[in-house]
């Protein structure tokens, strides 16, 4: 029998679901400050933005998916439409090229800051709602080289100023494993093969091995795989060892040739030699990409896996049109990233803080002055709040404290007779008597 | 029997959902600077960040929601789970608020510009998947009244802002109405006539006479409410004619004295008062507001209807919490007034575009100079984009055109031998050989 149950009300538990992302105010100020840097960057390249729906026709959205994909994605009916939500930014994309073919200037550079959606299991680290930063250049028909060197190069400068310690951009051609494959007669074994040395980090060199062989290779075939595997050097050294190997294959060749113009073009957009490398294991997702293709590490945190991949595919829209739309275009996955910063405490571990100074009047009667001064300080550009509760001094500075706030005006009688402020660091603690002009100068140069 | 269709691929149409709006790059690049108004205005005043799930379990997103609201859902399985599309931004924030209560700073200035999702017949001008752009202030157990003035003095400097001509935010009190129509003896027919009075705008005075006749009310009454609800002049006048009605009802009291603080904060918060108004004829959403109520319209254009609407509500989140949390709160529908913006003609007309310059090499065989042409402008904060493809002079200057950019470098043999640039003024056609730093002289002064 309920006693008290059917006088109270019932209460909901406010609560979010297993692998959403939800953050406190802080570390949203944080997280909003990686995503400015990242489209900042991007518009510095010329990259145009992208809002596609959130919502698309399952009919068109899943013209491509299959196995995997397909059963993560949240899928519904509204009606008799049958809707799922977008699970990655590429697919919207082609379906925008390739709608708006008409309408749109080639090559086409775009770059879209959304969440995608997949329903996968929840685990450490997976998210179920995530944010991609995506970058991708669309050829109409064609589409050069160099702009395969463009796209880690725009990486280069988000992480650069990201801030995040030392990184390194991989990078591999996919027609090099093809062509090398060929040449040893798998090439029907092929995406087996890459599948199997795709994982080559995670489960080590022997496991490889071990996974190759039961894949029926013979041994002379594996000790080839694994000795190109680990062609070790600087990028020449590796350029040259390739070169070295003499294997007759146009398609390696061809590979060989974008790899070295692709590195020798990331030399041109000044991008340090020591953040990027030629790293043969490399295959990523194993029908899509054709040439060029990229990961990302953090070199002090290896372990956090690639931050942001991509690569160069032949055809982006051919489930939509006729149209031939070569591409390349990278991704980070920005949820994910964050999640793993914190952890580590490379980010958030500061008090972040949207308002500059926080006004504390003494009480109501000056509130003239007061919004007068929160006005002439917002029309300097700096971000003001103001306490406006009927509460204690104690209370009022708690408020700025909890907040971060570095530094709080107070407002009372004599200020306002005197026509100043009195402007507390709140660090320091220090107090003083000054004018608005000198908080605006002080704010301004700090 | 297919003829052609079994040897063509067959094509999906590349379609989005009626009432999904998919902006082409200049459009967007036009929206995303409202977007970044409306934000660093929010920010201004010291408003914080929030970016809350697009999807919630059911049982916690409808703990509140019935009827209309429920009907317009999103809503399904993934396995077991019942889901629901988040259908506006406030009740996230209720179980935000109440789920966070014990980690956040009251009162808790929050913003948040997110879509929203609501499946409605499509119409004109109703978009199924949209932009608010919210702010709310949550006290914890109170909060002051000069917060009312506070919120729609945001949006009078976000209207300033975002140049969209004269404007008027129109203000009520919903104690006023409600102890208006006690002292008529309607208190219990109140939501009703309110539902009446609201939509006056919409079908005139004389039509809102009949529904009231409708309703069952008298001729003296109906007469009374109407002569209440025309009471011209200015804000003192109203506020003096309100005065003199002599109505003997502490409700009415208490919102005549709080509409009459919340219009002299205004004037504190140097709101100008040909910008704001009070109008009797406001109720707003039926039960949720308890106080202060806003509209705002764009007075060369009535007929857009309220563009910003919002008010104080009692308590933010009695379905998930036992705490008192009054609030007050305001919406920007972006995505509407941007279309219609665009239909009548008030943005859109320009060309966008993010890139200031594009480089254009006569050639390859100057890479290294383009690039490093690029990095220097980059550095120096000008957005810049590079034409990479092996095209025809003509190709690659269309390529600017069609995008807008409004400055153009061509760089060959003869620039690099005099290090210099081309720099051609797409408007007016000229073309000077200048220096690297004369550009971003020009540019960064422009």
């Amino acid at each position: 029998m309920k006693e008290r149950g059917d006088i109270m009300k019932e209460k909901v538990e406010p609560r979010t679901l297993p692998g959403f992302m939800e953050l406190l105010p802080q570390d949203q100020i944080m997280f909003n400050k990686m995503v400015d840097t990242i489209r900042s960057v991007y518009e510095e390249f010329g990259f145009l933005p992208l809002d596609t729906p959130t919502i698309e026709l399952s009919e068109v959205l899943l013209a491509k998916a299959g196995g995997e994909t397909e059963k993560q994605i949240y899928r519904f009916f509204k009606g008799d439409t049958d809707l799922s939500l977008r699970f990655d930014l590429t697919v919207p994309l082609a379906r925008y090229v390739a709608g708006h073919y008409n309408d749109l200037v080639f090559p086409f550079k775009r770059y879209q800051i959304s969440k995608v959606f997949r329903g996968e299991r929840p685990q450490k680290g997976r998210f179920r709602e995530f944010y991609q930063c995506d970058i991708d250049i669309i050829g109409n028909d064609t589409l050069d080289l160099i702009y395969d060197a463009e796209i880690p190069s725009v990486i280069y400068y988000v992480f650069q100023k990201l801030n995040l310690g030392k990184f390194t951009i991989r990078m591999n051609n996919r027609k090099i494993l093809n062509g090398f494959f060929e040449s040893l007669g798998l090439l029907s074994n092929a995406s087996d093969i890459l599948r199997v040395i795709d994982k080559i980090d995670k489960i080590g060199r022997e496991a490889v091995q071990e996974e190759l062989v039961s894949l029926g290779l013979d041994e002379n075939r594996i000790s080839k795989i694994l000795s190109f595997l680990t062609i070790t050097g600087t990028n020449a050294d590796k350029i040259a060892a390739l070169k070295g190997l003499g294997i007759d294959c146009e398609t390696f060749q061809v590979g060989l040739q974008e790899l070295e113009t692709v590195i020798e073009s990331l030399r041109s957009f000044q991008v340090d030699e020591n953040y990027f490398q030629i790293d043969l294991t490399i295959a990523r997702g194993l029908d899509y990409y054709t040439g060029t293709v990229y990961e990302t590490i953090l070199d002090e945190y290896p372990k956090l896996g690639s931050i942001c991949s991509g690569g160069r595919y032949e055809n982006l829209a051919d489930y939509y049109t006729e149209e031939h739309l070569p591409g390349v275009g990278i991704s980070i996955g920005l949820t994910r990233l964050f999640s793993q910063l914190k952890e580590i405490g490379l980010v958030g571990e500061n008090k972040n803080t949207i308002s500059q100074v926080l006004i504390v009047p003494m009480d109501k009667s000056n509130n003239g002055y007061v919004l007068e001064t929160a006005s002439i300080l917002r029309n300097n550009g700096i971000k003001t709040d103001v306490y406006y509760q009927d509460k204690g001094m104690k209370q009022k500075m708690k408020y700025a404290d909890r907040l971060g706030i570095p530094y709080v005006l107070v407002i009372g009688e004599n200020e306002v007779k005197e026509s100043k402020v009195a402007f507390k660091d709140m660090i320091s603690g220090n107090q003083e008597l000054i004018t608005v002009e000198e908080v605006i100068e002080r704010l301004t140069n700090s």
